[in-house]
């Protein structure tokens, strides 16, 4: 950690915070400049809390120059992950698109939809069961039933299941049902009591992106479930709050390749909510891709105009074909297969 | 609600329309413009979804012209609420200050703050058990034994507490252990599933909003706890998430006004997470009771610089007595009574 | 224009926001819900200020229901609009790259800039000789003469080129030194008296987005310039403004099929400056020529680590002749040619 | 400046870092942690680019430790500036309410806004005779004309005018007209050209924040103008874009203890634009008061429903009356005047 003194600091306050650190096992160095000081702590410095240091008197600033996460970081871990889905792999090479409707609705919607997902090539399913709505009044999803359903319709078709966990204490029914990976949403990221729940399961846990979680805070989300046992995460970005009206979200493309750099764990983007429109969802899909992601979540429904919920946002059949066609080619082109 | 039609829209698009309003047991009502048409939907237009009709082929765009909120919403219910916190009023002309450390750590450390709080002539008080953090590693609160040291040392003193509730499977010991006010975190403005089961209880509830949370969607969160039956819901406004990386977060005071209009539940702010140093919280708490605020939370801590978390931001003993004056007097250029 | 009456508005202030409409020589509709009154203005709606309408009593909201941009607007005119740069088209199915130096610095690096460019199949030539610079005290571009070095080394080459004005009395300068394409920057973006200056020519113009800009703001901005008489606008994004730290700027690649939706204007992209680091040039760049942009604006540099300016953002020249070999590959897919 | 290596840097890399900061003139000092190293520069790192360093290979990041702004730093000169306004003196102890207008209409309009403003007890009046407008079919204001109207109706009450300066064009007649105070825009705040020139005048400036303008880049485009030999710099915060839509701007009044530290110029706030609604204004502008602000920027109106632009923000005559009454208490409590 690197503490710049005031410039107006004395010895005094250099020597208290000198001491503080001694205080906590690590060493202290001391580089006099021509306008301030500077002291560099040396020692697990993971152990400090800058925002404590720069409380101290004639404190400018403190930072920390290791990074605040370790296990999710290529800095200690340089090899891709590969993430084992069902014997489907994601990561490295392998891009993998999960693409089904946003809710659960009958059983004869899930089965259309289970067999337009495959006749496109697709091997991983999506599907609600239970929804965070913004209103109350809003539908919620139809909940374990709806779990049943898509799991049937899902495996009629040889295809694992994607869902979401909003409930910490739905976990152990989700593993009973046969959940092939659980999806965080973007409102429950720092849900840290949930995100200790699924640190402790086997199963592939993908975790969306808060609505404005920086980069650094979507890593430490990932860090507490790692640090409880499970390291099968998949992060996926799902466009981010900005000033910006016409849209929805941001689909904030550029978290690909830092990601890629900062984490060895394989990065997704979901196209659907991030633009919010099923017309922009090819362009955004084809953008993600290129990119380097290493999968999509895509909304499709085999009737979008009567889908119960985000029927906006939902592409169909035939176009979730022809956009599998095009990102099989983007991908060909980045030495990669889908 | 209005549905207004692309330029270029065909009469068959119009009609189907119509049908769907219709189809929900809604009149419709059209308008021809010289460029565009508009349709109006008459009914109770909280059945419709704007998303849902924007998916229909020639729609510009959907407009609810309601309130997505109810219970809540001025416009259905006039006079202010004033919340009733063991005899203690917040709303209307009243206002409350609710100070104390943002963690618990120790019984001597909460008697002296308990004794501070009070000697201020402070009211209520608040302290952490359980604490999110955005870090695996870093300290998560000490738990049901904090609880406990916090009633006791507040009892002491006559003092009511408040505290934050993380998971929702310590609803039960909270109220137990005599917590008289929930604190619902930021990240949490959203876990739907913890404002549903704190709608289902009777004590009161400070909502704080998400990071990027809007007005909008922070009372239909609101919304959530009310529709549970639970109506004593308090907004606190702790800063959001800006482009600007000089301070923590930008304490959005206007808010006050807006929310004052839009919703008859008291509204207070939190100025020590909203700025994040302890030096900007007199002029930020200053600026938040001028704005109108029914009151504060404010960090104190007997011995800033010792705290075991968040130090940079707790004002101590001397600096609260101070701060208190000086919003007395603010208050009573208001007509109003802290 | 749609105007809609607070559910308390008397009979009196309905009549009232009726007779302003009337006084604008518009028609006025009136449609009575069960909660609220709506009133539609009939005719040029452009004349009439929502903000103005607000202010009267008892309206709750005034929308204007036509886009306030007419020339770009693609409502207006449907087809592709194809620049012509020297002979160079761009827009429709021709896509263009950009590229060169961050900055003029000295002949010889101009000379080996337009080579390597040239070489690289690029077609026109970027090159800073007036830089805008957050400091006083930062290098600001060296003029004049830069500019005169740029187009001796881009002409030998056959390279038109692009550069940025920042100050309304250089116009007739630079285009008396053959300045092929003006940039109007992102901090100029809303300088509104240098739109209209170069309104009233005829050389391409390439708008980038404000640091906050809304995508309508954008094409109010070039309504500015198209209003004067001048259509050959681009469209630049280049990143925008939002609460991430971890890079410089979002790169906005929803506002390319957005874009595209509403105005038959050609849209590039800067990736160059959107993420500030060479090395997420390539994957974003790629993902900019996926999403459907007509071309890019990047920094390639002939020796990037002895760069005056923005070092740490130009690729050199082997990456860029890779990188447009991903590119043109790319636009096959889409049925489009670099 | 401090440059952190990366983990796995090589001593050759470690050496290249060195020779370049040598090359500038400035000493290095090396210091090995256990995980990284810390190179510190030592000298006048002002002349050191962060973004040059960070893009020699084995750099993690670099990091200037003096601030980039030196005239308008409080780390350089300790005591407020007071600027003097026709003897009407802001800063230090004394607080300016700036009164007026948005635009400048008819002769009539201006001397009972004169009258108004100093009826309230106001003692500068603003108006704008220039307005920078979204759009070009907008009202731009009535231009030099109306500066003569401004004026003679400002005189007849002995109150000196603020007014804002959009083209650089316009400055020798603005001075020759009598303009007291320029303000430059949000929109023109990284116009540099423009505050280059205002920076060779010795007429006061108020300098607004851009819409999303970190404090770091306001205190820089301050030092353009001082760095010119004006020091007469006043700041104007005016709200700042962010996610919210319910209202315009959100006002950000944690600037105004923070730039109270960090410069000691004047700051302001105008509570009107930041709103953008006139029921807004009371509340806003208290609030700013109480948290320390040297002044403020009304919009006030004689009749608010028939004024050109911006008609939803200004507050009328007997409004400003009673605000200036609330105002004066809230300063007699922080010990200053009105």
């Amino acid at each position: 950690m690197i503490i710049v003194m005031d410039k107006s600091a004395t010895q005094e306050q250099i020597d208290n915070v000198i001491d503080k650190i001694k205080d906590k096992g690590l060493d202290a160095s001391v580089s006099k400049g021509i306008e301030k000081t500077v002291i560099g702590a040396i020692g697990d410095e993971r152990i400090l809390d800058p925002e404590l240091l720069e409380s101290l008197p004639g404190v400018q600033q403190a930072l920390h120059i290791v990074k605040p996460y370790k296990i999710v970081a290529r800095e200690w871990h340089n090899e891709d992950t590969i993430v084992n889905i069902n014997g489907h792999l994601l990561g490295g090479e392998n891009i993998q698109i999960i693409s089904g409707p946003c809710s659960v609705e009958t059983p004869s919607q899930m089965a259309a939809a289970a067999k337009a997902v495959k006749a496109a090539g697709v091997r991983l399913m999506r599907g609600g069961a239970f929804k965070p709505r913004t209103s109350p009044y809003s539908f919620q999803g139809i909940g374990f039933e709806g779990l049943d359903m898509f799991k049937e319709a899902a495996s009629a078709q040889d295809l694992p299941i994607v869902t979401e966990l909003l409930d910490v204490r739905h976990l152990d029914t989700f593993l009973e049902k046969g959940v092939d990976v659980i999806q965080i949403g973007t409102r429950n990221m720092q849900n840290f009591e949930l995100l200790k729940e699924v640190g402790k399961v086997h199963v592939p846990v993908i975790l969306k992106r808060g609505l404005s979680a920086t980069i650094s805070e979507w890593l430490m989300a990932a860090e507490y479930i790692a640090s409880g046992g499970n390291h099968n995460i998949i992060f996926c970005e799902r466009g981010i709050r900005t000033f910006e009206t016409s849209y929805r979200n941001v689909m904030d493309v550029t978290a690909v390749p830092v990601l890629k750099r900062e984490t060895h764990l394989p990065v997704i983007i979901d196209p659907s909510h991030a633009g919010g429109k099923a017309w922009m969802v090819p362009s955004l899909a084809r953008a993600a891709i290129a990119a380097g992601a290493d999968g999509l979540l895509v909304e499709m429904h085999p009737t979008p105009c009567e889908a119960w919920c985000d029927a906006d946002q939902a592409i169909d059949a035939s176009e979730l074909k022809t956009l599998m066609s095009e990102l099989t080619q983007i991908a060909s082109i980045l030495n990669r297969k889908i």
